[in-house]
């Protein structure tokens, strides 16, 4: 009776994600920054003497969604270039771009902002891959948002680093520094097999075993860098993968867009994860990943918004809702990749991939308050026959109206409560200014 | 100097639409219900003495969009039956319930209700065909809306009408009694050609041709519909129309989901044009159309949203976005589609194919003010390099701010003027009761 609590939420609608479909009549009582207690509203009232109690009455409480990859820092890069053709996008304007303006005060800042559009879109949690993770890292704990930082490798030299050794040693010293950050976590991210020699992927290979880190890679978006590894390898670059030992339960393969049959299988049996970003798998003309039969298969399969280069939202509603358009469209199946399914992918799978589905990803006890309230209310979202269909085919980031990031409130009321939108807004036009130039 | 005009519109950015790219530092002024001029903002204070003006300091001003296929009565039907396959939905969920439920207070409802979905989301016209087009005519008056109402045929009985010359006698009845209404115009709506004989279609087209009506009907939505034509007809469905003299300048296929090379050309030749319904094609899961093949062919092509029950947004943008991305994921090409060509779609070139081009569509002296204002302030639209490319792949619906149509403001500050929200939810809450035993 009267048991203790920081906080009581009584949304019209918990949708825990851990089993399927939404709980009416419930409350979920948060402490310590972690998920108490889910229980019927009577009883929570009865139980817990909250410090602060939210009221969301016309609100689905969802678990924080977890974007399963993402270049933060390219959100200055934001619309930057846009319908070319991909070689002449990433050769003629994205890398020398790259080249020139990269830094660590490139790296905060475009991550800082593309924290703030991610929290207020419902995304508490990311994973990421881009130059100067330890100015990522940074921007991450400012904006107070949950990141799994990428140690960045390429063989070949950047503004950042020289050689991959040197990636791989700036990549562990700043794990060194932040790894006690109860936010932060961390993955190998070897960029892609074409970009990585066989010495660097079993190198990585052995450190990501010895420490039980996660290895996050590019692979099979197009279907030229197959071509070129059955050239320069003689096999394909899953295949490759699979004889240095790296596909196991470990590995998050980003894209996946053009896998067969065998290659899905090997996905499945190694226990691999497939990050799919359908935006940028569009935008790109990548081609069509085939999700509905990497799930048949038994593949675990998250989403990822990718970076605003190529998407140019970082907004998991939109990514969830193509998710599962896509899967039906492709598959010539209407009932392929249901609303729940992709909402799991977006939140629970995403988690999964990342070993993090212990602490986040759900609406469970014991387990990180990452959570995120979606006013369903809107004329757009009437009438209303299931919650959790109208999360994926009718809501957008913009019905996001509360979110906690470890129990602590990050957006109340649309309005991010930590940071600062005028700053943030003059440090993005500063970046234009200098890449127009 | 000091020439009347009723309201001078100063926005960031004036995106005409009639040529590619934004105007900076200009002004449109409307009088009567008409866009009277496109000038520099200095010389349109000197010019104009405005009963109103209103500056819009971060907002790009669009013209109306124009949405080419919906249902629109069936936002009542948004989200009640989702993930089936196409005929267990139809069959199972949506005609029975249409059959039970629909009548002229369904049709007024639902419809009052999707005109206030795509006013606030920017669409100020909309082509639709459904049952008790008198009803939604109503409906689209109540709430200042302009559309262009289907005479809907179809030769079995309905609620509403009990055979084809039923379903004509009572189009053409209502369009007698609206014809005047200056924000209405009319179609024909034979709804299919697996729904419509031969002998009713050539007495459509006859009538088309008198009345100088559009035809607007689906059309190889799916592969089963042309195998059956094969089999009842012996052609292909858009091969059974050129025969009967459907296809010309007058004819709008919805879909062209299915269509190959010879009745790609053929659409071509004849001056037909599609709507192009993306996210309805992928939830059914009828396939990938090939806008990228039409666009080249010179097919005129503009978007719609369908109906609710297959969306479930009735939501232009998102339109846009999802056909320039699917455009270049289906054609392998990144520069398909490019934005300011699925602007075009989403405007200009639906209302072409409603052959009402010379009086909506652009922001061009001489049209009917239906304007849009978007506000690109928001974080998630920073940085900002071409409002342009912003307007469809960054932005979305909840960034429209202001919306008039003939000149009449109906979205101020992102709330509708003339409608009641109240009202609104509650007639969705009865329909989903009615619906729901």
């Amino acid at each position: 009776m009267n048991a203790p609590a920081d906080l009581l939420l009584l949304p019209r609608w918990v949708v825990p994600v851990e089993a399927e479909g939404a709980l009416t009549d419930h409350a979920v009582a948060v402490r310590d920054g972690r998920i108490l207690d889910v229980l019927p509203a009577d009883a929570a009232r009865a139980r817990y003497a909250a410090a602060q109690t939210v009221t969301l009455p016309g609100h689905a409480l969802i678990p924080g969604l977890v974007n399963l990859h993402g270049h933060a820092a390219m959100s200055l890069l934001r619309g930057f270039a846009d319908d070319l053709p991909l070689m002449s996008w990433l050769r003629d304007r994205i890398w020398p771009a790259e080249k020139q303006h990269v830094s660590e005060a490139f790296v905060f800042d475009g991550t800082l902002l593309a924290a703030a559009e991610m929290l207020s879109g419902g995304i508490t949690a990311c994973n990421d891959m881009y130059f100067h993770p330890q100015a990522a890292g940074e921007a991450f704990l400012q904006a107070g948002m949950r990141a799994t930082l990428g140690m960045i490798v390429l063989e070949f030299p950047s503004a950042y680093a020289a050689d991959a050794d040197d990636y791989l040693t700036k990549g562990l010293a700043v794990r060194d520094e932040l790894k006690e950050e109860p936010l932060l976590s961390f993955a190998f991210a070897p960029h892609a097999p074409y970009t990585i020699g066989d010495a660097t992927f079993t190198r990585i290979n052995t450190l990501a075993e010895q420490l039980g880190l996660p290895i996050h890679t590019h692979v099979h978006e197009t279907a030229g860098e197959i071509q070129d590894s059955l050239a320069q390898h003689g096999v394909r670059p899953l295949e490759r993968l699979a004889r240095l030992g790296l596909l196991g339960p470990n590995f998050i393969g980003v894209h996946a867009v053009h896998v067969n049959e065998a290659e899905i299988e090997s996905l499945a049996a190694h226990g691999c994860h497939v990050a799919h970003c359908p935006a940028s798998n569009l935008k790109l003309a990548s081609g069509l990943a085939p999700i509905a039969d990497l799930v048949r298969a038994g593949v675990n399969v998250g989403l990822g918004t990718d970076g605003a280069a190529s998407n140019n939202r970082l907004d998991l509603f939109a990514e969830m809702r193509l998710a599962a358009l896509l899967a039906k469209g492709i598959s010539g199946d209407a009932a392929a990749l249901p609303a729940a399914a992709a909402l799991r992918m977006a939140t629970l799978d995403a988690a999964r991939a990342l070993n993090l589905d212990d602490h986040i990803g759900s609406i469970a006890p014991g387990k990180r308050a990452d959570l995120v309230a979606v006013d369903l209310r809107p004329l757009a979202a009437q009438p209303l026959f299931d919650p959790v269909s109208h999360l994926v085919y009718v809501a957008g980031r913009e019905h996001v109206t509360h979110v906690w990031v470890d129990g602590q409130l990050k957006l109340n009321e649309r309005r991010l409560v930590h940071l600062d939108i005028d700053d943030l807004t003059a440090r993005a036009a500063y970046w234009r200014g200098k890449l127009s130039t």
